[in-house]
């Protein structure tokens, strides 16, 4: 934590205290220095990620403030367990918006706790600012994996099986019931909470290492992410529609599956491995207690198709 | 980089180009992936950081892009500096405010690639969003130490000689400059650079392990800061105003040192050492070429005394 959060009344100074009573594990040095100091694991390989999140971007301004921080974890923990890593340690940036209370903040930080108590991921160091008229927040996520097993996404070869883990499009439609663009019943209630409490696929990454030859997690949309790593690969992906796991809820939305799987904020994981070894990754997905489905196939060539042809709208786009 | 950045027109696309043409460790895997994967050399402890910046709260939102970025990096690497540790990568996450251009924010990516260039420290990974009305900026930074060397903030000792680095309140200066109290001569040129454009101490850094008790950097009043590192090793400190090491051009401002004491963003480096050590700290100083100047001592007690008096403030107070 930077000096700069250290003192003073208001906002900076009790946030400061809220991170503290988080930053338990010996090498935050108890937030009183600039820099964390931890011991590194003997031969082991250092996985990093870092990414931001922004009000009116990713998070609605009336989002629990918890849940703002549960997903600031989870989006940079899905990333290390994309890569097969074994979480070690966080870096918290809490840019804090100028008209939000310390209280406020301090439930943001408690969904930070929340995350990192269930993951058992050490938070061990951060900065807390006031970032002008939004919230932005940024995490470094460090993980762990033996040497030269990480997962990457360029990984897949021709004839891989394509495999998706869990399902899609509920948190995508739990966006619109936070944009208010459906009745808050409780299956209204289930899809929000999958579009604001995201689980990273921690368990299966660690059972995927040595048996998936490609892995990303999905976070812009299933066909545009499967895009994505086929052409990391090199290769073209075909998806059978008919294959995309969907929940009881989403089915029951009647959106049609290439809507679904344009959308984001899934964070579920999309591997590849070799037909050989199905057996092998049911058996990962059962040790892992993460269900996981074939959804396709890699080969020769470039580009995606679905059920034979190319999907008109792939995912979100950014600016 | 998170996959959001990699598609799209626009700002985001744009932008992850500008940060892959930087990023060429081979840790960095091309910005292909979420993750960096990283090759950590042998018992060495990692020391991590991760500060913010904000526009309007850390630069005016007229700041040269180049100068924002250059100081993003260079304060994270300030802290490295302070715990002794040899910078090894960096993560950043540009979050660019809505009205900003690509090419402004390119010329800030172009701003941090002269300070990875000037520091020799690998960009392997990140995040670019747009982040709202205000540009807000993170970055992790990664060192390492040998085994138990890390300086810290609190382990200075009764009797200890207080010592600082280069000269304080030419930044401080510098930012009234900025923000347009000041005529636009040489000399306010000079100032500005020192606000804009600070170079953290890592030779000297380097050079205190194991000849240092305590150590931090300066960012947010040498009077403010002197206190904390006192603080944190459970002593008081004694400073001599008249050695105080002062710039001509600071000097030459009229302003008086408690003035120039309180302000922030010198980034030079407060640290203790035993009396008896005097000869291998100048020792030290001349192996890092960085200038350092013995201002005060530690001993039993608490606060901080300025010529037998406590000073009328202490340094930058948060909100």
């Amino acid at each position: 934590v930077s000096a700069r959060t250290e003192t003073g009344p208001g906002l900076e100074a009790g946030l400061l205290e809220a991170l503290r009573a988080l930053a338990t594990d010996p090498a935050a040095l108890g937030l009183a220095d600039d820099c964390a100091r931890l011991d590194w694991p003997l031969g082991l390989q250092l996985i990093a990620t870092h990414d931001m999140l922004a009000e009116g971007r990713h998070f609605t301004p009336d989002c629990p403030p918890a849940d703002i921080g549960w997903k600031l974890v989870a989006v940079n923990l899905s990333d290390l367990a994309a890569s097969g890593a074994r979480p070690v340690a966080l870096l918290m940036g809490a840019g804090i918006g100028d008209d939000r209370s310390l209280d406020w903040a301090r439930a943001l930080v408690a969904g930070v706790g929340q995350a990192v108590a269930r993951f058992g991921v050490p938070l061990i160091g951060g900065d807390t600012i006031r970032s002008g008229p939004a919230t932005v927040l940024s995490l470094t996520a460090l993980g762990s994996v033996p040497q030269g097993r990480a997962l990457l996404r360029g990984g897949a070869r021709a004839g891989d099986d394509l495999w998706l883990s869990g399902d899609i499009g509920a948190a995508g439609l739990g966006l619109r019931v936070a944009l208010g663009g459906a009745a808050a019943d409780a299956g209204a209630a289930a899809l929000l909470k999958r579009y604001r409490r995201p689980v990273p696929r921690l368990a299966l990454g660690l059972a995927l290492r040595g048996l998936a030859h490609a892995a990303m997690d999905v976070s812009d949309g299933l066909y545009l992410d499967a895009a994505r790593l086929a052409e990391a690969s090199g290769l073209a992906v075909r998806i059978e529609r008919a294959a995309i796991p969907l929940s009881a809820e989403v089915q029951a939305s009647g959106v049609p599956t290439d809507q679904l799987a344009a959308m984001g904020d899934d964070y579920e994981l999309l591997f590849t491995a070799a037909p050989a070894r199905r057996a092998e990754v049911l058996a990962a997905s059962a040790a892992a207690q993460t269900p996981v489905a074939r959804i396709g196939l890699l080969e020769a060539g470039r580009g995606l198709l679905v059920d034979g042809a190319a999907p008109e709208r792939l995912g979100y786009q950014h600016r």
